[in-house]
């Protein structure tokens, strides 16, 4: 059976998009935790990642002897591995769309990523406001993603059309760093926001992330402890 | 045909790696230079780029009615659409291996990105040693690209084989970096080097990188103009 190797749920936006993409689509895996730390290369979390993959990070896809490091290759290769899913839109250009807003969300977007890290059980949406009002690249940001998301094909549906796809796994983070941050999301943008925080697997996910109780230093820039800002799901 | 827009060759990494994969692959394409400028939003180059795709960067590869921004949906999408030439390698194991290492590329090694960006005409060896010294980070990226390159699976050959893929048109800004900035590379992956080095489709562009002859300030952290510092190639 495949194997999934995850960070924290509260924080890891990286290990959310493929578990998102298995889950939706209903591919049978086994789902392994390695909790966040201080990162530092002597601490249990890296040397467990060292241990699978030289990388040292997650997520992690293990298929039998095989290990793929990156969120985005192992969707790759799930697409390839169960192709009845169509994990990618059938369309060939709406393929490239998908991959084109997939590989700019896996490279770009740094101000929103670095300024709104996500933290799925805290509501930050003071700390939102502030940043949102001085930081003219987080709203280049929002600006562009917004106008990612206005370009779905299908009125109501997904990224890519009807199906939720694997773009729709690599925006999903963002959604929870907006709806965390308070980040205002446009009118046009609401329906599609709320058609993805309706997914089962996401609610599932954001559910297991409030349960874990696992305040991360390194993960928190805004808070002391976990015991305020609390978001209400 | 296809049309690709790429930005200057003296310091594109991202232009390389797709028109590479064209070059090498023999895939007919019309090349569009978009001179570099400051990129600031009502720049020249800003005004161009913005005209093709929302995300106003390069490399931008159009066919017919479609505009492919990133270099790796681009390569994705050329391999599907020339599945004859095997632009990734053949087997899915060697396949998903070779995706991994774009992905890593794609998102990561922010330090030799940041401190070394590619000047193919310029020596910076002495930069370079500095950098070298001071470092860490830039020791860690050099550390994890050497032993990615050192697991190439046939002695001699490229990163997935004896045929060159998407991954070595990836990691070839990188070669162009470490040697610019004379960063040590391993005696174990010394004819690994030579041999993208020795590329027909390599050696063209790094002549007419060369023959640019256009300095571009925001480009070049390291000097004053372009008299000096020149690189024999």
């Amino acid at each position: 059976m495949l194997a999934l190797y995850i960070g924290n749920k509260n924080y890891s936006t990286w290990s959310l998009r493929p578990w998102l993409v298995l889950t939706v689509f209903g591919i049978e895996f086994k789902e392994h935790w390695l909790k966040f730390d201080d990162f530092k290369s002597n601490s249990p979390f890296k040397q467990q990642a060292m241990a699978l993959h030289p990388t040292g990070k997650v997520p992690l896809l293990q298929d039998g002897n095989l290990v793929i490091a990156d969120s985005l290759a192992i969707c790759e290769y799930l697409a390839e591995r169960f192709p009845e899913k169509h994990l990618w839109p059938a369309d060939r250009d709406a393929r490239a769309r998908a991959r084109s807003i997939c590989a700019e969300m896996h490279s770009g977007f740094s101000s929103i990523r670095n300024l709104c890290p996500m933290n799925i059980e805290a509501d930050l949406s003071e700390i939102g406001l502030e940043l949102w009002e001085s930081n003219a690249h987080l709203n280049t940001d929002v600006q562009r993603i917004q106008m990612i998301w206005s370009e779905r094909p299908v009125q109501g549906g997904f990224l890519c059309g009807e199906q939720f796809s694997i773009a729709d796994a690599f925006y999903a983070p963002i959604i929870l760093r907006m709806v965390g941050f308070g980040l205002p999301i446009d009118e046009a943008n609401q329906d599609y926001v709320q058609r993805v925080l309706a997914v089962p697997a996401l609610k599932q996910w954001v559910q297991q992330a409030c349960m874990e109780h696992c305040f991360v230093e390194i993960d928190e820039p805004y808070r002391q402890d976990a015991s305020t800002h609390r978001m209400q799901w």
